[in-house]
């Protein structure tokens, strides 16, 4: 399993039609984790056939309403359905107060293990790191501390060649250090370098999520050369001035960013409840970066199998 | 206008198809009244077109996630559509510090004023008073302090006879006090006794809303005679054992109350997501009290309309 990403809801403060607020999942190698986690988002995992006691991590950008008001009643449908797993939150400071505060209002308290990672959004912070995949905050400018979130799979092992481990007559034993890259060393204590011994592992894939944000061209920086970027568009250019006042982004700036990081594909998202079409909006950001979709609840990406200027699109709803 | 409730969530703390958590509209003779707040209410107004802003009160009876956590999303999507006009929030005492917690983490103020009348669950007290109606809390049984509320409204002007105010050429500024059911002052000092005068004014209604709790008899005579009685149910009768647990009640508790209380109609909510069907659950209580309706999502009732053992139902979903 590579890196899919599944679009929960994507747009803003104001809930409009078809438009739950931010929430999405990212399977990986590690299992799933929840970005962001609007109102209404354990009903969007339910209907998205999301398994919820799956997700081992939920990461919050921001401690705006429509990005963490489904979370306590997540928690609380975990904790109803049995759940003893621990579970990790990343986010902002405020958090723990948040979900602890539910605990004293309600004298409910969860029968599984919550810990917390704090975030701070001045610098990017390795915030997990595993065998497989890593992920770093994205220090990102809005009007309370704001973190997007890069994950990065780590390199994939390499392919050992049947017939050269059978040449060399390698011991099982030595096999894995050879998937990692190490030369193997024989008896005699000569070494045959592993480049003659493997091939290249699969590759590995990246994935930035960059919202709330205004206009940051030093982000693209960071999430250079990323397979997808989800960046914020709550507007388009003729709203210029109000994503300016709001901390947000236009479409266009967001394919500002896309451009200049050469990402591979950038999907928008986080709309202002004022477009009922985004058509247009989606023909602003292609005009600076042709390999841009619009992001749409329940939109699925295998970020594997993207290709240039498309996407492997599954509509799940 | 007299009350009009309209069911827009009652499933219970674990949401199922169909079954938002708690939250009712009570459209009375002094506007929109909000019952309890659970997640996705503000989506679940919008669905039944019921205007948002033209809510002066939201009522809640206790601090489990199921019947509040809608009101932040809601109160900031109203201050985000432009609201100045002040809001009232009645619940426990909690309620003041969850809603200025989110202000704190999210440097989110509301550009209207919010002012609060505390609930608490020991007897049962006056909590609005205006000519046309009154509010009393209902004290339940619950795991955390959580009263019902009780909505009757004040006796309703008596219908002058025109002939007889043209007999008696009753002043135009002496017939409000005959529609209060006042006697008429001759100007000789003899009084003429109302009921020569004026006629019975239309009947008044009342609804009352008891969720959660468990099955607490005394409750039939705080509730006596009501026009309509909501009485959560959130199990069957085989699970009798489990509501007394977790302090809540059955369908046949529900209508034990309605039958105790004389009420002129009973309707069940709060059903536990156990349940796929509740006509079983329905057909428990009607055994006990026919005049049983099963709540539903997106039912109207117009209580002024009820008849006895019948519901004018209106399904708007």
């Amino acid at each position: 399993m590579a890196l899919r990403l599944t679009i929960l809801g994507c747009g803003s403060a104001l809930p409009a039609k078809k438009r739950n607020p931010s929430s999405q999942v990212l399977e990986t190698p590690d299992g799933l984790f929840l970005i962001d986690c609007g109102e209404g988002t354990q009903l969007r995992l339910r209907q998205e056939h999301v398994k919820m006691q799956s997700i081992s991590h939920i990461l919050i950008s921001h401690m705006h309403g429509d990005h963490y008001l489904g979370l306590v009643g997540l928690l609380s449908s975990m904790n109803l359905l049995g759940r003893k797993k621990e579970i990790r939150l990343i986010g902002p400071v405020h958090l723990q107060d948040m979900v602890e505060s539910h605990s004293k209002y309600s004298g409910s308290y969860f029968q599984f293990h919550i810990s917390y990672v704090v975030t701070e959004a001045k610098t990017s912070a390795l915030i997990y790191d595993s065998a497989k995949m890593e992920i770093r905050t994205i220090p990102l400018k809005h009007r309370v501390p704001t973190t997007g979130f890069l994950f990065r799979e780590k390199p994939k092992p390499r392919k050992l060649i049947k017939a050269k481990l059978e040449e060399y007559d390698v011991p099982v034993k030595q096999r894995v250090s050879l998937t990692q890259g190490k030369d193997l060393l024989l008896n005699n204590g000569r070494t045959v370098a592993n480049k003659l011994l493997t091939l290249d592992g699969n590759p590995s894939f990246s994935y930035a999520y960059c919202s709330d944000t205004a206009y940051v061209p030093a982000l693209a920086e960071i999430v250079k050369g990323v397979d997808l970027l989800y960046h914020e568009s709550t507007f388009m250019e003729a709203d210029k001035a109000r994503a300016k006042k709001t901390q947000h982004s236009t479409a266009v700036q967001a394919a500002m960013i896309a451009k200049a990081a050469g990402v591979r594909h950038l999907v928008l998202g986080h709309y202002s409840a004022r477009y009922t079409e985004l058509e247009e909006l989606h023909q602003e950001a292609i005009k600076v970066f042709p390999a841009t979709s619009l992001g749409t609840q329940g939109l699925t990406i295998d970020i594997d199998k993207i290709v240039d200027d498309s996407l492997p699109i599954i509509q799940h709803s």
